[in-house]
């Protein structure tokens, strides 16, 4: 079998292939790796969607002051512009120090020990989450605010949306990066040609004005206490602008080599970018005089019964003309990347989840890559969660942000920590001499020590204005996640203790009985005796249950009539069930003939439809979930197949002389006589035929 | 083990015990058996019950023709009361000659073919499904009537009370006599003692006299054929009072024996109790001048936003005075024999289903005996289906009972027609000399063709007036039954004829492998090496599919730290599947080495709570189902129990010298050496403690 040859079909059905593309092999994982341009927007689009609502929510939050507050703007946008440099320039460090995707997860477990790494997995688990449901809840906003008949199915739009991604996503990561390239770098190209005008129309005095320019704002009188928390609200809430900086540092391995150089220089474009829109767009609308507000009511002069149109799109007005061409390609852009922004999550959970499982903190299941080599199992995980949170937040913006950027922070601030703390250990380590090594590390710590005080410090004042706003939810979740994982390591370390190698482990059973299960003589009864005779067991027994006489009695006259080489045992059972008499007729054998390992054998029909299920009586497979709970027991099913197309080997189903029709009884011994003469060749081609 | 002993628990949860009671053995079926004051409730509720609204449907659909039709009442009730003399007379005759419980299903099948047989069980299989929907919507009527609060619980009321029926008669039939015998004599006597009051108090000139007597009814003016028509629609309608009659000879096994003379008597006083009630209250109604409409609004003088009192109500009320204790009494005992009737259908359904699966035209299912004696499987059916009708028609009598009857008259008509045949038959094989038989015969026919004649007259009757008021659903779903019914029958004897012993088989096989599928080496994977090994194949090969490399490399080394007496053999997997590479292993194998049975061994957990099987990712369960679809193998599956406290023979499971803590590997061999030295009494103590 070549590499390239996926094998017939044994795993998949054909509408999987029409959705997910056919198998990949193992060996194609390198070929999947990304260049820059196609990482970019995959690992870029979290962040840089989140420009298209930090500047807002940053005004909106000081406007409550009136407008006189916005004179804070400019300083607020800076803090944020500086804490993004720190971030972006911390994660660089980290990309280095940690290449292999594990992320904060992995410095916090290498430097703080299991307990802050799991918390940070936690965290970093429900932030995805949150990525998705507040993305897909922002996208849905936007285009219901484009086509507000659409409102009634605001959910049944978000679920849509999340089961599309999940589908791109199950693809895999190269034709994902296709689909989700365009529209990112549209977004980017069209806002920033949108900054560059509006400047430029500034600089040449014809300044752009929204159309909010002339709406007034009643002042509020505040304590000097209450200006200083207005102040920290709008700084905590521009930071959303920092989210989806680390889908780069957990997302290395996915890059193509030279994978660490890659992403660092991918993090430093990601990182000026978001810098460049971020601080444009927060200008432009100070230019232009935006006034956006949290209950648009509160605005004098606007109609408030009317949508209050975002900022990104009162700029656009402002500069290009309502209605202009590059007003809806700016308003189109914005909608596709905060959809796509919810991607980056689709790479980032289950490359952590699958981690996770490796470390034995989560499920083995989410280390399982598909046939698409992607981790099928961690993004269908995250699909459901996300589609939860959707529903029971009724895909309300204004509600799942406030639980929103808390789980990031928890992690960057652990992750920053750990960082100084393998800084520290690495001055400690390296000799005197080695300078330039030296400077490095001291560098790190410096820039780690900055990035690591910074977060921490946003953490406090993101959970101080956000946690009765809904944030505790988020703070319920994470010391649940984080017990969650600390039990199933406990368990899959139990089991590994409980079932490794010791000396009490040595090889030579001896002394053995075949017990072969028979209601009535029929051909899968036949076979399954026969199969237990060409095992050669020491002993075979054909045994009975016997619940109806009349069917007793026929089966030891068929016995006698067919001259069955087996001596057969009829068992009687008073309350009419299958294991106990069973298990009571070993215990009884191994007291007379003394210990021995017993193998049963029953016959077990392989159905062809799916409704035939409910025609069978599922005796066999219940037999076999009670029977292996007995000592000592085995359980041999020998399958009877009533639809012969099933058989995976097809070659050897042809009828030929002594098969009856499923090629079930003789055939099934593969006699050598019996295989096709054909060549290989054109054996395969009849196959595909 | 004695026959009393219930087996330690294998197929017995606690709840399940509770709620059914422990387990009965095969042997204590004949205790379970009927006398004749048991048998009557639980046979004759249907039957008696319908008393309850039979007359009242017969007036009230007089009354659409106006106050004048009444005349026509006695006649249209004599007549009903002729049918179901003819009736019961039918079905004794079809109890002497079919005692075997199969009814109309067993006379149609065995005298007019398959076809009818098969009609007539889906009209039964119909009109169980409809007598519990109609009895329990009755029921529930009767109680919103008394309590019009729960009026908007009635869909969930009528579902619990299915819930109810289902677990009391899943307990067996012995305990549903206890619990409905009651209701059932008082029903019958208190309606009888009404009876004989009002008519005494009419006799002496005292007639009671109904609230509804002075209501007056706008007569329209009706056509000669709309008058026939009419009159034939209220005998319809009264024939309802004819259901349940079948149940009895259904039930003839149930009975203690005599079975069939006590099944003939318990019809005869079924029949008597049934026609005086039926009787008794139509001319009671008529003395005391009850004016029952189907719309009230048409009763001039009637207050119609108030609900209108049944028939009975009003009867009761005018003989007892209204609030009296015996008015409550029969309000009571009605609502309760409503209900109860649905019961009848709980003892024919399952009984005619394990019928029906004996003969193959039902899944084999319904022909398993629950560990209470009862076919579980067909309550379980039946309470679904009348919950899906119920719940589709939102328990509302009127619709329900339009749909009724029409398959008990399909039964009756088909039954008493191959009862006919069946006398035929017998005359022509009686020799002249059998004089006595020959006049027995002669009898039965003569009563069987009256009652084939006047039952299907009764059906085109029913069909004619019930079709377009929604009957035309019955007479979908009998067919679509049918087809169903001898569709399953083919598919039962093509895998019959398939697998029936013949020529071709022969014992003997020779040439087998084992083949241990090894992820990793641990304790379970040991122990399916061992199991193999202790099973002496000619050839046992250790199989390792290669997807991780490290993995690979890691089996490698334990196997040779451990020395394990197996050769390992390790197969590539491009595509990460586990059953093709060995499909093709399997192929390349027997091309080398000759034909040979394939064993094989797979490694698998038992978990101890539900909730591990989400840490375990199932994979020798899947691979189990891709493997037995591999040419002439057999899947031996090795358990290894988390949870020792799982194992069915507890006294083996001690911890012994050499065990680990499951008693997983080497003391599953149940050596003898390890079998505790306790007597069986001291263990058995332990046990239950």
């Amino acid at each position: 079998m070549t590499t390239d040859d996926p094998d017939p079909g044994v795993e998949s059905p054909a509408v999987k292939r029409l959705l997910l593309g056919g198998p990949l092999t193992s060996a194609k994982q390198e070929q999947q790796l990304l260049p820059k341009r196609r990482a970019l927007p995959i690992f870029a689009s979290d962040a840089l969607s989140s420009v298209a609502y930090a500047p807002q929510e940053l005004l909106m939050i000081l406007m409550l002051g009136g407008l006189s507050f916005l004179a804070f703007s400019p300083w607020v946008a800076l803090a944020v512009v500086l804490l993004l440099t720190v971030v972006v320039l911390s994660y660089r460090q980290l990309i280095t120090a940690y290449p292999s995707g594990g992320g904060d997860y992995e410095v916090a477990r290498t430097n703080l020990g299991q307990l802050p790494g799991v918390v940070v997995a936690s965290a970093l688990l429900v932030d995805y989450i949150l990525t998705v449901a507040v993305s897909i809840a922002a996208g849905v906003d936007n285009i219901i605010s484009a086509l507000p008949a659409l409102d009634p199915w605001r959910v049944e739009l978000a679920v849509g949306f999340v089961v599309v991604l999940v589908t791109v996503n199950l693809r895999g990561v190269r034709e994902a990066s296709h689909a989700f390239a365009v529209p990112t770098y549209v977004f980017i190209g069209s806002v920033a040609l949108m900054i560059v005008t509006g400047l430029a129309r500034w600089a040449l005095g014809d300044a752009p004005v929204a159309s909010s320019a002339h709406y007034a704002v009643q002042a509020e009188s505040l304590t000097q206490a209450a200006v200083v928390l207005l102040v920290l609200r709008a700084f905590a809430s521009g930071c959303s602008a920092l989210t989806g900086v680390e889908a780069v540092a957990n997302g290395v391995p996915a890059f193509r080599p030279p994978k660490e150089r890659n992403a660092r220089a991918t993090l430093a474009i990601m990182g000026t970018i978001a810098i460049v829109l971020f601080a444009g767009l927060t200008t432009l609308a100070l230019v232009a005089g935006v006034h956006y507000a949290e209950n648009p009511c509160h605005l004098v002069g606007f109609d408030c019964t009317q949508p209050q149109p975002s900022l990104m799109a009162q700029v656009a007005a402002a500069t290009f003309g309502l209605g202009s061409v590059p007003f809806y390609v700016i308003q189109a852009a914005t909608a596709c990347v905060l959809l796509l922004a919810a991607n980056t999550a689709f790479n980032g959970f289950p490359l952590l989840g699958s981690v996770l499982a490796r470390d034995g903190y989560a499920p083995k299941s989410l280390d399982t890559r598909g046939d698409r080599l992607v981790y099928s199992n961690g993004m269908i995980i995250l699909g459901i969660a996300a589609i939860a949170v959707l529903v029971v937040f009724q895909a309300t913006l204004t509600t799942l942000i406030q639980l929103y950027i808390i789980g990031v922070f928890v992690s960057f601030s652990i992750g920053q920590i750990g960082m100084v703390r393998h800084w520290q250990r690495e001055l400690r380590l390296l000799p005197k001499t080695a300078a330039a090594e030296r400077r490095a590390a001291t560098t790190g710590l410096i820039i780690n020590g900055v990035g690591a005080m910074s977060t921490a410090l946003v953490l406090a004042i993101v959970t101080v204005t956000k946690f009765t706003h809904g944030a505790w939810l988020v703070f319920l979740a994470i010391p649940v996640l984080t017990a969650l994982m600390i039990g199933v390591h406990h368990y899959y370390r139990n089991v590994q203790i409980e079932t490794a190698m010791d000396d009490t482990v040595h090889f030579g059973a001896h002394g053995d009985v075949a017990l072969v299960l028979v209601g009535n003589l029929h051909k899968p009864a036949a076979k399954a005796i026969d199969y237990a005779l060409a095992a050669e067991h020491d002993t075979t027994l054909a045994v009975h249950i016997a619940i109806a006489r009349r069917e007793t009695a026929q089966l030891e006259a068929d016995w006698e009539e067919h001259a069955v080489p087996v001596p057969l045992v009829i068992l009687e059972s008073p309350y009419r069930h299958y294991a106990a008499p069973l298990a009571g007729f070993i215990r009884d054998y191994r007291e007379k003939h003394g210990s021995s390992v017993v193998t049963i054998y029953l016959p077990q029909y392989i159905v062809g439809h799916w409704w035939e299920v409910f025609l069978h009586n599922g005796r066999a497979k219940r037999l076999a979930q009670h029977l292996m709970l007995v000592h000592g027991v085995a359980i041999t099913l020998v399958p009877w197949l009533l639809d012969s197309s099933k058989l995976i080997d097809r070659r050897r189903a042809r009828p030929l002389p002594g098969d009856d029709r499923a090629g079930n009884h003789q055939a099934s011994y593969g006699l050598v006589a019996h295989i096709d003469p054909q060549p290989p060749a054109a054996t395969r081609r009849s196959l595909e035929g």
